[in-house]
């Protein structure tokens, strides 16, 4: 048994060293700082009080540690995992009601069983259903949507809703009650914000610092942020002046919860945890990939749902919400000189020091801050220039895309999330549903056969030869029946029909059947039908099945051995 | 404007001729005396009083004539429909109510309304959803629960239910009290119609009658047993002693009859209706494919949708049910040598005049008789032998059958088909989501290139070509980055990767970002990513994006030219 599988650990616990836990201790410093204002941030995104997000941020990633395969992936709060757990769990109870909290709880037990289920059977596959368009229309729109939905905050107003129409409306009718204050300190935080993205790399650059440091440096500005912010609040006692801020939060770590067992509630949520876990392993698993790949490193995609599923477990029984590995996070860790999960077990361990004694330090931290840190991170998932690719590209994949952002937008996460799929499932079917098929003749003085209405060919009168571009299953069995009775019934002198099956790499049970129909069909019109150049592993499959005993003519090794026979017979 | 496809009557109607009228008035007749006991026994079936099968059988039939591309194609009421329209309707009204009624026209008028605007959207190719072993599976299963639940007529008992196990115990529950008349009867009528299927057909064939001919008496064995078993009925008073009748129905034509307008309604009948559309347009075209066939010619499955829609339409404002093409009638119609779809239409003519005078004889029809004529009618849906030849063919197509076959007979025909249709497709993706992918090298003293493991081959350590043996979409994207990353991963000499693209037929936007990743975690490794023998479509498309301006090496027009150059640039 190859313990190794599911417990990667043992790959590196045998060679670690000095130097690698020096490169984790590094990394991980430099993370927790970074993850203290995203966790508290993504909490909040997720309608939570900002101390679950420190809570989901010790257990989940202590579990990932022992269970994931990537070495560098950080798990804990994510932005587009929050504002899907917020969509969900809001229409089940009121924000800031122990309800909420114990259903976004749950919310993470099931995802966390969904995720360790489909790992055991090894169902990583079924991630593919995701397009790349349909995931990254689906960001796209995740990413306008939170950032709208913090305007709110920002603005110090009330407002609601899960669309951009219902967000939009909200904020028109109350934006009159804007808070100047709250207002000015949020716009000073993304300013600050936007200024280490953007002037400082180049700045520290003239300075000479190296890369990774000058990455890590101005990936630590949502932590300063909050530090001054905080500062400022609560030397000129701003929060008497009502700028909203997070105020008395309970000390300590999070104790042991157990989850309700409701099942009205655990049928509620069943579908939400379902897309959660897929979106959630579909984002982590790129991130992993990629960064593995940069290093030579192999994550296993089925060892992947295991240590998320024990991640998302972890945090539902520390008092937390659904988590994933995030994209920011996992760069930095890996820049940082991250070697092994222990890395982010280090990181737990520094979120949990500062959940023990920092936490009173975040009473006067300011709401804004936290919804200025979120519209910042959100702005670099929304891609619009992919949308304008992808219309280049192919118009199918544009169509997917573009309802994936409309649903999205419009209706809401979840729906945009299974439109999208739907609408790529069926976009696909409908391209493999017809094929290309080619009538085909003989380039005079060769054994070659080319397409007769490109190439000047030689054919015979009762002959159809007849090429299909594609491997035959039941999405275009009922087309190849329709095309060649067609061809058969515009031409009353066949006599014989020659499929020929070079491009055709399987032949499934409906296609067969069309097949078997075909040449009954043909049969009782007196036209025999032939098959050649037939792959050997689909002439396996037939030899399993009696359409060889019903085959009216015969099968050919290649078309020129056909055409000879065929032509033979025509004289 | 090519009026004749939508109006396909004007592709016949100039050449119509005494001969063809002939034809048409004598297969006419024939399907006239077969319809009638179907039509009864079909919308008891469906939970209706028997006339309404009548209904259905006028109004329809003069639509399909009109609108349909099949030109022997018998509209009208059929078991599998029935069953899915007993299913949804009696979840909303009590069988025999006027609500009951009015929800199954109101179910035909939607399931009309889906497949007149599939129709004129061109969305036949949606049924290929459908995969044979799925539909086989669906029928098989849909023809047992027909079946028994004929059973309780047959016995004279009350049960109900919409799968096995609520039939079966609802039938063990009742069957006390079953009544040894009616049994008696309808075992008589059983045994009768197995004997003019099996034993008559050799003797008439004896006595030399003509095929054809033979195949039409046969069919007629329903309409003798309905007359036989009226007229012991009437003369013996059997009725007073307890076995159930039709009773008196309304004379007359029906009229027209208006849809009711509730919303609520509307919205709970839909999703049933699309799928009794599907399920009827898919038993529908293949049926009228077949016929089409044997004579060489066509039908247009998007004009079909047209032809169907239309009948429903005329069902729902004529007092009927859900209708659409037949199979056993069909067969009978295309045999007794119908040449036009007019010879439904005097079909309809038919069952008008049977309604207008001979509904009063069918006071004393006894509705076990109608069971008996269904079940055996169903009987031959039921095909075992195709669980075999799944089994043997593919184990993949036979789980998609099995489960269809389990969760229709378990759960209800609703559930059975839509199980059937996302395990084919899930299926297909999963087969489709991990290709054949193979390490090729050169076949000394050649220009051909083989899998390295079957074949002695020469490679140079430096390259590694990899040839995919399926289109790249987003089902196996990611699996070609895994398998990609896994090769390179594993053998640390590796400079140069060449994609081998001849079985390549498509590359979608999620399978290029697929290729824009592998390339640039490959050149983060210092290995160059080059492309052989790529198709000329997918070559345009690839123009189109940025990837050949990222592509880290070259692409090579075969891979004999691309071995030609690295083997250079390795010395």
């Amino acid at each position: 048994m190859n313990l190794s599988r599911y417990f990667p650990f043992l790959n590196w616990a045998r060679t670690y060293n000095a130097s690698a836990f020096g490169n984790d201790v590094t990394a991980s410093l430099i993370v927790t700082v970074m993850l203290i204002p995203q966790s508290l941030a993504y909490a909040m995104l997720a309608g939570l009080p900002p101390v679950i997000g420190l809570y989901a941020s010790i257990g989940p990633l202590l579990a990932y540690a022992l269970f994931g395969s990537s070495r560098t992936l950080s798990v804990g709060p994510v932005a587009v995992v929050s504002l899907m757990t917020a969509a969900t769990v809001s229409q089940i109870a009121t924000p800031g009601s122990p309800e909420y909290a114990s259903a976004a709880m749950l919310l993470a037990l099931l995802s966390g069983v969904f995720l360790f289920i489909s790992g055991f059977l090894r169902l990583g596959f079924l991630a593919n259903l995701l397009s790349h368009p349909v995931i990254s229309g689906f960001i796209t729109a995740s990413g306008i949507l939170i950032a709208i939905s913090q305007l709110k905050h920002l603005l110090g107003i009330e407002a609601h809703g899960h669309s951009l129409p219902e967000l939009l409306g909200s904020i028109a009718q109350h934006i009159g009650q804007f808070h100047g204050v709250t207002l000015a300190l949020g716009l000073s935080v993304i300013g600050f914000l936007l200024y280490t993205r953007s002037a400082l790399q180049p700045l520290l650059m003239r300075w000479g610092l190296p890369g990774s440091m000058i990455n890590a440096i101005t990936k630590v500005g949502p932590a300063i942020a909050v530090i001054l912010s905080t500062l400022v609040v609560a030397l000129m006692g701003l929060d008497a002046k009502g700028v909203n801020v997070v105020g008395e939060i309970p000390k300590g770590l999070p104790g042991l919860t157990l989850p309700v067992f409701d099942a009205e509630l655990w049928k509620k949520l069943l579908p939400a945890a379902l897309l959660i876990s897929v979106i959630g392993f579909v984002e982590s698993v790129s991130v992993g990939q990629t960064l593995a790949a940069k290093r030579r490193q192999r994550i296993d995609p089925d060892q992947e749902l295991i240590g998320l599923g024990s991640a998302n477990l972890a945090s539902a029984f520390s008092g937390g919400f659904p988590v994933t590995g995030g994209f920011s996070r996992s760069v930095v860790n890996y820049d940082a000189g991250a070697q092994t999960p222990l890395a982010g077990a280090f990181t737990a361990v520094g979120i949990a020091v500062a959940t023990l004694f920092l936490t009173p330090l975040f009473k006067y931290l300011p709401i804004a801050t936290l919804a200025a840190t979120i519209i910042v991170a959100v702005l670099t998932l929304v891609d619009l220039g992919a949308i304008r690719r992808t219309w280049d590209y192919s118009k199918s994949d544009f169509i997917a895309m573009l309802l994936t952002i409309l649903v999205t937008l419009g209706v809401g996460v979840e729906t945009g999330v299974i439109t999208g799929v739907l609408a790529s499932l069926l976009l696909h079917l409908w391209r493999t549903s017809r094929p290309h098929i080619a009538v085909i003749g003989r380039v005079p003085g060769t054994e070659h056969f080319r397409n007769i209405h490109r190439h000047t060919v030689e054919t015979n009168e009762a002959t159809l030869s007849i090429r299909i571009d594609e491997s035959l299953y039941f999405a275009n069995a009922r087309f190849l029946e329709d095309s060649v009775y067609e061809l058969v019934a515009n031409d009353k002198r066949v006599e014989h029909v020659v499929l020929v099956c070079s491009a055709i790499n399987e032949i499934d049970g409906s296609a067969l059947e069309s097949l078997e129909a075909i040449n009954e069909h043909l049969a009782e019109s007196n036209v025999t039908l032939h098959l050649s150049e037939v792959k050997g592993p689909v002439m396996d499959r037939l030899k399993r099945s009696h359409f060889l005993e019903l085959l009216s003519g015969r099968v050919f090794f290649s078309q020129h051995e056909a055409m000879l026979y065929l032509d033979r017979e025509a004289t």
